[in-house]
């Protein structure tokens, strides 16, 4: 942490800086420059509160020097991280595409949403059953049905399955059901939940809040991966800004920013980036083409009739047409799209 | 909801989003413009999911006509909603205020800081025992033992103490020990604990996310209302913007607005909203000057110390000055900060 | 300047970016922690380019710690500047109200306004000549025959002008009328015209860009500063943010955190902050609250027929309203509104 | 445009808007619905003020229907236009790459990029001669300089040329030199200068302004085109928001959206879109893959010793890497770079 003085400080006050920065345990470090003199307080790189020092007298601000983040960064682990989620994996070269609907909303919609993307190419199903809505009107998902629902997808057509949990107290009854836990943009900041999914032993898939800063995604990481769990999938699903033409604005700058800060695996959500289903596939191919490990993509047999989402939900046909085109990009840059399941690993 | 078509839509199209309006229970109610023909979609006030109509071929967009949120709005209840809270009163003419530290740190630091606050003036307490942070590795609250801390600092000094709940399952113990359940800026979208929330009987002070519109605070305000409570409380505490020289944007356009809105009682956090506490009473007599009902402001008997928040946290001394000069502009707008607590009110 | 270095950089690259900080005249400064080293930068306080450092491998990233405005900096000139503008003054304790319709629209429009204006109280008048508008399609001013109707109207009423010029050789056309040369928003960043303007000899008024940060509204200032101009007014009037609730979101902070930064006067436009005549009222009285200098009001005598902006603009009767809800403001805050113009001022 | 009534409105309130919106040469036309009344007011597809309407009594808020570009539409012009650049063609399936160095710094600094760039099969050269830069005190360009060593390497090098007037009165000279007039992004509401662009005979490259919507952007292609210039080239350079980890946030969404909303070639910058070398590559693989028609990207044979923008600027061998993975892209989505100039068309 440096704590950069007032041009104006005193002497008297830049001693009583130094004096606090060695009670907190640390090394104190000064640069004098010739308008203002830099404290550097140097610890043992556990994280320090910056708050107590802003108020001290003859400070003007601080700058963090050590990134918050420990567990999740690239420093910690050079390596990608890769791992196996009911026999696809995630993270290495091939791309993985996860679809499906926003919402489980009946037996023969999913099953027929399910068939269709794997027959498309997709390597797990989504859709969700407990579902965040701005309106306590709007429909709330299926709960316990919908995960029935998704686990009877699953069983056939061998699509492991990525669900959400809203709650702490969900984790265990989702996880019982899903493949890979889901933590919605609205909750990135829940910290009960993360704790708990951090305690579980499933994947976790977390998607970015919508005013999020990268780091702040990070931490959410972070606090998965210090529970014990390591298996944690970044999520960039469009964050919110002043334009209104579209939902939300893509930042397609954290797909190498964050492969760069971490190990952890970065996938995109085309639909939600952008919501209107005429653009989700542009907008996957810019995704690939950026460095994508992954995309979670919206599919509905029949958009106009969706709970939720249909606005940019994407016909089965057209996810096709995306993932054959998705396949080119990735080719492109050197990697490919994920071979399709087995059908020895599909129940029949 | 009208339904703007392109300008090259066909008259097919139109018939088609006429006959899908009137399946759905709607009227359908035609413009015909030189450039575009509007739909309009005329239901029963319900809501509508407009994501149906955004794919229909044709379709340019979707503009909503009713408000989202009914219980909340002020065309539901145009009176302001004034209710009791443990013997003081909120959404009156007189201003409320309520300080207390950022988290609850120890016996001493809360009793010292629930003395030092009651005698400036204020007229609740506020303190945190489970603490929404950032990294795992920050002091997370106390816990139960702090909630107990928060109901002694009730007894002896008489003043209703406001504390947060994280999840669901930590209502039912928060509303054993506090007075006004509140709801945080990074849960403000938490619909479950909303939920658990509108079934409990205590008052609920909603903070609005950081990057929540104001539509969206009020869509909060009604998942609470919408399941039985109707003493909710709104708080501005500032949103996320690109300026960085501030830890937020405090939107002071949104006091006047919300209370245009809503018949709710809004009320401002300057503390968080400005995130420095050499700007915080400036800030606090611009919220009230803008209308607002009452004020939310951290007070720490010994800032550099704050475990959390020390940086905008006022010692107890620039609170009493605080309180004063939100007095004087609650006078200059014909209003007054609320009286002080009687003393037979308070146990010794 | 400290420059971060990578947790992995070697021995040989922080060797490497210590010559070349050496080589461009500054002397190196290392500070090595437990996971970082990070190299101080001492200048002579002359402004150096940061990207210079960041290219260079082994950077992390790099901290300015100099403020690049100087001329505009409390460090530079602690006393509050107060300047003279043609019998009025600007920058003490009196609070300056300025106040006209967005638009010269005609001579009778102006000078009604200009007389209801200066009857209510305020102290200058604006209105624009030249006209900067979304749509090449809109009304663009009525150009010099608008500059002479101001003229007229300052001869009629005594107040002085404040007007706007869009383009560097408009300036000295515009200040043979003017008696503030007004910077609009979208022009903020327009630097042959900040140029311009610091060589003449006028007041000038520059508004805050709707994107502009706190520090690049200063660095305008500076630029006009450096060109050896010193009466220069700083102008909040909102900026863009994700909210659509109001046309902008009034930064209500920066008016303190301006008057920290820089002795200059800060003052609000609070019609283009919220945009909307029903809250300007409100937002007026949280500037000054909040510490404003002043303030500059649309005021149309019907605003229902303006040619722009009618929908913020106040009816001279709700313009003599906020000017008393100020005054009272003002006096809760130990300052007052200044007086209006002397009557021998006037030339009939 | 549609007026949306309060729901409390009065039947008198709704009958005077009727008779204003006709009094406006507009046709009125009621939808009632359970709630509110709607009033479309119909015209002849001329722009309207809106906020004529907001201020009226009962009005809740307006929603314009018509777009308020026109000559810029695809509706307009169904046709992607495409036209020829000095021997280039800019607009149709072949992708175009510009590329220099963001400041011409000295003849030999310029030289040895245009060559670079040339041979790494870049198909025009930027380079700024006036350059807006945020501090009087950085380096501000060479000026007519910087324009002559310009039109000497396009001599050499057969490479049309792309540069930046900051000002109206710039425009004669920098066309005198260049074949392609930039307006930078915090010029894109200087009016002024777009209308003197809308009258030269160049082509006009606009970049979207930092905290633009995608329809201003749209506005100011207009104000060129309303002026007889119909040669308008729209780039997306990154806009602002929150997320501090960038420069800027690449709104990649911008280009497949812009490409449905307007016939106008759309291309990207990726160096200011992210602001870090690094990660340029990918950002350009991005927009090619979202659809761009073009890129402009920045190159310096020595970044670390570059007078601006050295941080996100390439070296030469970089840049012939990123043509290379973008042709690899383009040919991805069935489309390719344009062929590398023919070496007839270079003067030696």
């Amino acid at each position: 942490m440096m704590i950069i003085m007032r041009s104006n400080a005193t002497d008297e006050q830049i001693d009583d800086i130094v004096r606090i920065v060695e009670t907190n345990g640390m090394r104190a470090h000064l640069s004098r420059g010739v308008e203002r003199t830099v404290i550097g307080a140097i610890g043992d790189g556990r994280p320090v509160d910056k708050d107590q020092f802003m108020y001290l007298p003859g400070v003007d601000r601080i700058v963090p020097i050590s990134r918050p983040f420990k567990l999740a960064s690239r420093e910690f682990s050079p390596q990608d991280s890769v791992f196996p989620i009911d026999g696809m994996s995630i993270g290495g070269s091939p791309i993985v595409i996860i679809a499906g609907p926003c919402a489980v909303e009946s037996r023969q919609q999913l099953l027929e949403t399910a068939h269709a993307v794997r027959e498309a190419g997709a390597h797990a199903l989504r859709g969700g059953a407990f579902k965040p809505r701005t309106s306590p009107y709007s429909f709330q998902g299926l709960g316990e049905d919908g995960l029935q629902i998704l686990a009877e997808a699953r069983q056939v057509t061998g699509l492991p399955v990525v669900t959400e949990a809203m709650s702490p107290e969900q984790v265990s009854l989702v996880t019982q059901y899903a493949d890979v836990l889901q933590i919605g943009a609205r909750n990135m900041q829940n910290y009960s939940l993360l704790h708990m999914a951090g305690e579980s032993q499933h994947p976790v898939l977390i998607k970015r809040g919508m005013s999020a800063t990268m780091e702040e995604l990070l931490m959410a990481a972070e606090y998965v991966l210090s529970h014990g769990n390591r298996r944690v999938i970044l999520c960039e699903r469009g964050i919110r800004t002043f334009e209104s033409a579209t939902r939300n604005t893509t930042d397609i700058n954290a797909i190498p920013v964050l492969k760069s800060l971490t190990h952890l695996p970065v996938i995109l959500d085309p639909s939600h980036s952008i919501g209107n289903w005429e653009y989700v596939t542009a907008i996957a191919r810019a995704g690939v083409a950026a460095g994508a490990d992954g995309l979670i993509v919206e599919v509905h047999p029949n958009p106009a009739e969706a709970y939720s989402d249909g606005g940019q939900s994407l016909k089965p046909e057209r996810f096709a047409t995306l993932v054959s085109q998705v396949q080119a990009i990735a080719e492109a840059i050197g990697r490919s799209v994920a071979p399709a399941l087995q059908t020895e690993t599909i129940s029949q």
